[in-house]
């Protein structure tokens, strides 16, 4: 499977009272991996959605273990990956590791839908395209030769 | 001027790590309030919207003073009214008390948009139609009678 | 089981670009549930924490099911509930209707966590005390005059 | 003046139904951008508030203007920068750039706040540290072979 990888920056304002991220923070991060898998998959999303004419792949469930807690200033790399697909849904699994650990774990159920024909108020599921299908399911190069790429890439983060 | 209140109870995922609400949250309030100043002049915003094909109404200027720090379990009282009408904008003032003292105070210059017809892409501002700013000035008749009706209210929030 | 409500209203800054509630939204209004329920069953959060000298309590899993989209200008009826006690952990099931149907439903467990003695800069959890699960455990006594088949979900196993 | 560069992603959860970031998100950013602020001047803010036993730099005023929308999607370059030291507070310029066109405009005003001796519940204003402000006042070496007009915007005063 392909396998998309975003660096996160846990800022001040993520983070509550104790002094730890507020965890539907955690969630809106998913959500942007999302988009990163996608996009980096080559296929950015405001084009696909367009292209397909569907309104968005929104949430049917989500399961989040949180192992670790992070503060701000702490960095998490995200890896997302599709781990299952079915007719019009597809299961995305998100892990984020601090220092290497893993931190955060959490399955996205997502669909696929579009505007319902009988009714342009409501959203009605469709099949997964073959593309997209294929697109996700493709061996990620850039694991091959980890170390080098991760050292690179991230200092290229903050500018 | 028409006068809208709401109540607002601060969370703990509203507030830093120090303790006390982190101040982008005070203008996603800011929001709701513009909302509920349409909607309790007799203009739910939805059907407002879709009434007149606009868009919304977005920002094209915000000023706020933060006078009073708030926590979570805070409850704030919040007063918003239009201050001035121009052509297509027209700006709302906001503010929060906190204990009857005033904690903070905003003021949002806003535009009334549709899409341009020449070019579906972009958003393009309309005449405040004459409906809306009469709405928008009428006198509070609920502000005469404070007391009461703000005792009784309050009992609602919560449930 | 102690059941908290809490009415919550769906703004224009929750809901995404597809016009419904950007997810994560969701999970905020869990932990403000979650707070409410403490309140509810006369255990104000701030002086709870304080009084037991804990940090509070963070999550370590989170299942939601999304059944029913919302969008702004809805208006939700949360109702939150223990459904599980542990040592030191325990789990809240919290469930959104819209115009009486269950919109989203999901399980939070939570750990009652305090600084840890051995490294102040770490958090470690604590047995809960017997006087909050008894709190959270006694009858709401403005639910027995409800419908018999709600209250038979309601005692529904978790999961 | 010291000036720090941060890239910012729009997200399709930054987004409203309109399609446009919701505006409180870009004052989350701004909070970001003033951390980033600090980091690029060489004083991370974890370390720099511990060492001078300092709660945060909370606001005390924002004023914001918005030329130009943005949508998912979109990259923005934020360019951050002191524009005047006062005794206890500063006023910190946050500029958006989209595609090289000024798209928001900020100002804020942060205070260097502790706790308060006569009351540890509250916060009190300190004088800004020597240190703080020199770091701050630097020349960014990057800048120097940047376009004279650019310049010379920087430093107009801000209102």
């Amino acid at each position: 499977m392909f396998v998309s990888k975003k660096h996160l920056l846990v800022e001040w304002g993520h983070c509550d009272p104790a002094g730890i991220v507020f965890y539907p923070n955690y969630l809106a991060w998913f959500d942007d991996c999302t988009t990163a898998l996608f996009t980096n998959a080559g296929m950015p999303t405001r084009a696909l959605f367009r292209a397909h004419a569907i309104l968005g792949v929104p949430l049917v469930d989500v399961r989040v273990r949180f192992l670790v807690p992070s503060t701000f200033g702490d960095e998490l790399l995200a890896e997302s990956t599709v781990t299952e697909f079915r007719r019009s849904s597809f299961i995305i699994r998100h892990q984020f590791f601090k220092a290497g650990a893993l931190a955060v774990e959490g399955f996205e159920t997502r669909v696929w839908v579009g505007t319902d024909p009988a009714n342009p108020e409501r959203m009605k599921s469709r099949p997964l395209p073959a593309e997209v299908i294929e697109r996700l399911s493709k061996a990620s190069p850039q694991l091959a030769k980890r170390n080098p790429e991760r050292t690179k890439r991230r200092g290229r983060a903050t500018s």
